[in-house]
């Protein structure tokens, strides 16, 4: 009887630790999901469709440049509707995305052609939100991934230390090439 | 009286010379204005708007290059919606629309950035017009003028010549760029 009564009392114990355990892992596992829910709800998406959009202009970065090693080879500018008006006004409403596509570059028998993408740097206007970096978010995305993210909160101030010197043309550097 | 008469019959000649020369005039103006409408209707249209179709892939000719005399500088490939969907099957229907557009570069500090454009050329795609060029129509517009046109019958050949080549990807160069 001891035997049952102590393996009662032993089960019972148990029973109580694995409702411990699991009360802990429902906890935990609620605090993850709000916090990759909250993640992913403030994160810029990325601009998927963004090679059919107007293409601004373009810039080839060589090795003479200071900027080759973060931005060597050939970027393209691409803006959403929003951002087309953006260009033609000045001033670009919220909702406004840019893009730039960074590509290394293939030089042979003189000619340059596109070689693989580095990055794509998105720049998405919403004047609320994005109120401290003059109504921009930034974002960076390596390679041709759509979820690997490159920016963080320090860098995307560094982004807006340089955009933000171009306060007559609403923070952007490039202008729509007639 | 003879003076009425001399002066009447001197007045008639004069009648008959202008009738005749009207009439010839206008027969001119006729063949001509039939020749224009023939030619304007036989032109390829210039490609209105082209800076915001979609951007297909862009290439850069330096002075190492062959084809640096003629098409030196960078260039970027555009399609219209047609054109897009012959990238993507690999048959272009009719109405496809491609254009080329060729502009100078300049370089400094190993920034190269676009500079005045040289020419755009543009394909156009109608099999029954264009039968002995593979069903394609080629015209050069003179920098940024849209009714300066560079393209004679037989530099219309010459294009085809080389895209002709292109037999499996229906007479196109360029690939877009994903």
């Amino acid at each position: 009887m001891s035997i049952y009564k102590n393996s009662g009392m032993s089960l019972s114990f148990t029973n109580q630790r694995r409702a411990i355990l699991l009360v802990s892992a429902l906890i935990t596992i609620m605090v993850w999901s709000f916090s990759l829910w909250a993640r992913t709800n403030d994160a810029i998406p990325y601009p998927a469709g963004y090679r059919q959009w107007a293409h601004v202009m373009s810039a080839l970065i060589g090795p003479q440049s200071p900027a080759f090693a973060l931005n060597g080879g050939i970027h393209h500018i691409y803006a959403n509707e929003k951002g087309l008006e953006g260009y033609r006004t000045g001033r670009f409403p919220d909702g406004s995305v840019l893009v730039a596509d960074f590509l290394e570059t293939r030089e042979s028998a003189g000619i340059t052609t596109e070689g693989p993408r580095r990055r794509i740097d998105v720049m998405l206007k919403d004047s609320r939100r994005y109120s401290e970096t003059g109504g921009w978010g930034f974002e960076q995305f390596r390679g041709d991934s759509q979820t690997d993210r490159m920016t963080t909160a320090e860098s995307a101030t560094k982004c807006f230390a340089c955009h933000g010197q171009q306060k007559e043309r609403d923070s952007v550097v490039s202008r729509f090439r007639k």
